[in-house]
C-alpha cells in the first residue's frame, strides 16, 4: 500500500467537516484535495481522533481465544503473582499467539500504539519478550508496540532476575520497568538503583508499577523523581498506577504533584474502580503528562479487561466523576496525547505533517462517541486502513 | 400472542443445555417437551438467566433521541439540581416520550423490571409522574415500570411539595421516595416523617435516595431503621446509594450493617467509582438484599448511563474488586434477583412456577458472558419474545 489516503466528510475531533489529505503515510493538509494516486474513503461525517493509545496492558498474558478460565485465585497480590506463573505452564499461554490475539484485538479498537509490560522471570526467563517481540515485528504495519521489560515476580527477591532484564533489553526490550519497590522487592533503595542503573546503561526510558499506597508509596515516587533528576531523566520516567496519589493527606499529595511536574515524571492510570487513583484534573492542570492503559485483558487476574480505549476514557471520567463534555474531552485525552507523549511518540496527532495514525468515530459530537463506544468506523495507521466498522484486517491466530 | 414457548438448548446459568416450557407466561418445566399451542425458539447453547431488574433509574429525564446535551453544568449537588428543572423546560424533555425510549432501550438489553424514581416539584408538578404512568401502560407487555414519587428539589424546604407527593400516589406512584433528609431538606426527622406518614397512608414502600456520606449519611440510615421497624414495614424499605456504608469507620459500618439485615432494610448501588460505596459482599452476606440500577441514562447530570445491566454487573464487580467467577456471579445477582427482592417482584426466578421473565446471552460460561455484554440474543417477557439479537420488536417514538 501507498499510505497515500484521501478522507472526505470527517470532523476533526468534532469540528466542521472537512477532508484530509494523507500522502506517504503522514498528514498533508485539509480541506479539497484530489489526487490519482490515493485511496478515498468516505468519512460520512465521522469524527476524526488521533490513534487511541494502550499505554499500560500485558500483551503477553491475556487469555484471549482460550478456553474460559474460572477463576477462583485468592485474595493477596502475590496470590495473583504466584497463581499466574503456575497456570502459564498449566494453561499453555503463547505470549506470542496471545499478544498477536491482542493486539489485533486493540487495533481494531482503534489503538494504533501500544506499550506492553512483558513479564521477565526466572520461571519463564525471556519467552514473553521472544514471544511479543515476534508479535511486535509481525504487526508492524498495523499497530506500534513498545515492550516494557517487566520483572512482575520480583527482582531482588528472586535472584537472576537482573542478569534476564539486563538481557531483555538487549533483546530488544525498550523500557526499563520496575515494580513496587517496597511491599514486592523489599528494599526500595536496591530496586530502584537497579531499574536506573539499567535506563542508564541503555538509555531507555522507565516504567514503574507502584501500587504502594498511601505513604509508603509516595516515598517510593519521591525516590523515583530523585533518581529522574539526577540522571537527567526529565520526560522519560513513568508511575503506573500511582494509588498514592489518591491518598487522604492533600498536601503530600499536593507537594509530590509538584515534584513530579518539576521531574516532568509521567503518571499512568487504569482508573480503577475500588482503588485510590491519581487525580487526573489536577495532575494535568499541574503540566503532568496522564496516560491511560487497560492493564490486564481477560487474564488469571481478572476477566474485565477488553482493550477497549474509548471505555477507558470512560473509566477515567467515571473515576474522576467527569460530567461537563470539557471533561470528557480531558478523559479522552488521556488515551490519546497523554499515552503518545508517555510513549514519546514521534509526530503523533492532527496537525499537518504528523503520522496519519487515525481514528474514525460514528458520533454527534465527540463527547457522545466517547460515551458511545459504538464499533470504530475505520482505524488508519500510516495512512492505511488496518480496520474497519471494528474488524481488522488481519485475522487473529 | 399465547404466552406458550419453548426454547431448546439453552443452559440454565451456564449449567448443561435443557429445554424450557412456557405455559401463559410462567415456566412449567425444564426438559424435552412438545406442545402443538407453542412458538419454539432454538436457544443455540445461550445461557438463559431470569430477566435483568434496573432497580434504580430516572426514565423522565433521560435525554435519548434527542440532540446531544452540551454539560457545562458547575460542580455542586444542587448546581446540577437547578440547572435539570430549568433545562426541563428549555430543552423540552417529555416525560411520556423520553421514558418510553429509555424503556424500550432496558428492554432490548434484557431488563424485564425497571423502578423509575419520576419527579414531583413544585415547577412541574406531575407531569412526570402523568408522562411515566402513560409509558407504563403503553409499554404494560414489554417491561414492568414501577413508579417512585421522588421529590428531586427537596420536599420541606419547598412548600407544597409535599400534597403533589401525595398526589402522585393517589395517581398511580408504586413508592414513595425520599432525598437526604439533612444536606437537601434540612430536617431529618421532619422529612423522614413525612416520606413514611405518606408509605404508610398508602400502604406502599419507601425508597430514599441517600447520598450523604459519613456519619450524617449514617445518622439519617439510623433514622430510617428505626422507622422500619416502628412501622413494621421490614422488607419494604430501600436506601438507594447509601454511600455513607462506604465510610472509614469500619466499627460503624458493621453496626450499621446489622441494623440493615435486621430491620430488612435494602441497599441499592450503582457502583459509583468516584464515591465510598455500600460493600456489596458484606451486605449479602449479612443477608441485606442488593439492588443495583443505572441511575441516570444520558441526562443533563451526566453523559455515561447506558441502561445496560449486564455493564451494571460489570461496574458492582470492578467496584468492589470482585475477580472470581463467583464474584462475577453475586455482580450478577444485584441485577437480576437483588433488584426483583427489592422491587417485591411476584415469582421471579428460573423455578417451574415463576413469571416467563427471561434473557438468553450468548457466551462461554456465566462470567464471560457478564463480562463480554454482547447484544443480548433474546428477551423474554411472560413467555414472549420482545427484544431479539439487541432489537426491540417496538419502535421508540
Ligand atoms: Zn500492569
Ligand atoms: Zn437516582
Amino acid at each position: 500500500m501507498s499510505g497515500n489516503l484521501i478522507m472526505t466528510n470527517v470532523r476533526p475531533m468534532g469540528a466542521d467537516a472537512t477532508s484530509i489529505t494523507i500522502t506517504k503515510g503522514r498528514i498533508t493538509g485539509y480541506g479539497e484535495a484530489v489526487r490519482d494516486d490515493a485511496d478515498t474513503l468516505d468519512g460520512d461525517g465521522a469524527i476524526l481522533i488521533p490513534g487511541l493509545v494502550e499505554a499500560h496492558t500485558h500483551l503477553d498474558k491475556t487469555l484471549l481465544g482460550m478456553p474460559w478460565y474460572h477463576n477462583d485465585v485468592g485474595p493477596r497480590l502475590i496470590d495473583k503473582i504466584e497463581n499466574e506463573r503456575a497456570q502459564k505452564r498449566l494453561l499453555g499461554i503463547d505470549p506470542a499467539r496471545q499478544s498477536e490475539r491482542q493486539a489485533l484485538l486493540s487495533s481494531s479498537l482503534g489503538s494504533t500504539h501500544i506499550r506492553s509490560h512483558v513479564d521477565v522471570d526466572t520461571d519463564l526467563g525471556l519467552a514473553g519478550i521472544e514471544g511479543v517481540l515476534e508479535t511486535r515485528e509481525k504487526l508492524r504495519d498495523i499497530v506500534d508496540i513498545e515492550i516494557v521489560a517487566f520483572p512482575q515476580s520480583g527482582m531482588l527477591v528472586r535472584p537472576g532476575t537482573v542478569a534476564l532484564m539486563d538481557q531483555a533489553m538487549k533483546l530488544g526490550a525498550q523500557v526499563v520497568g520496575g515494580l513496587d519497590p517496597s511491599a514486592i522487592d523489599r528494599d526500595p533503595k536496591g530496586h530502584l538503583d537497579v531499574v536506573f542503573e539499567l535506563a542508564e546503561r541503555y538509555g531507555r526510558p522507565v516504567d514503574i508499577h507502584l501500587h504502594e499506597t498511601g505513604e509508603l508509596g509516595a516515598f517510593s515516587m519521591e525516590l523515583i523523581v530523585e533518581r529522574t533528576k539526577a540522571l537527567g531523566m526529565q520526560g522519560h520516567v513513568t508511575v503506573s498506577h500511582a494509588f498514592c496519589l489518591g491518598m487522604p493527606d492533600q498536601d503530600y499529595v499536593a507537594a509530590l504533584i509538584d515534584a513530579l511536574a518539576e521531574a516532568r515524571v509521567h503518571i499512568l492510570t487504569t482508573a480503577p474502580a475500588f482503588k485510590s487513583v491519581p487525580p487526573v484534573k489536577r495532575l494535568m492542570d499541574a503540566g503532568v503528562v496522564v496516560g491511560a492503559g487497560s492493564d490486564g485483558v481477560r487474564d488469571t487476574w481478572g476477566p474485565y479487561g477488553n482493550a477497549d480505549m474509548l471505555e477507558r476514557a470512560v473509566f477515567v471520567g467515571l473515576r474522576n466523576n467527569f460530567r461537563r463534555d470539557d471533561e470528557v474531552a480531558m478523559a479522552l485525552e488521556t488515551c490519546t496525547h497523554g499515552g503518545a507523549r508517555m510513549m514519546e511518540c514521534e509526530g503523533y496527532g492532527l496537525e499537518p505533517g504528523c503520522s496519519a495514525d487515525l481514528v474514525l468515530l460514528d458520533g454527534e459530537t465527540l463527547a457522545e462517541a466517547v460515551v458511545a463506544r459504538r464499533p470504530r468506523k475505520a482505524v488508519i495507521k500510516s495512512g492505511r486502513i488496518v480496520a474497519q466498522d471494528g474488524k481488522s484486517i488481519m485475522t487473529a491466530p
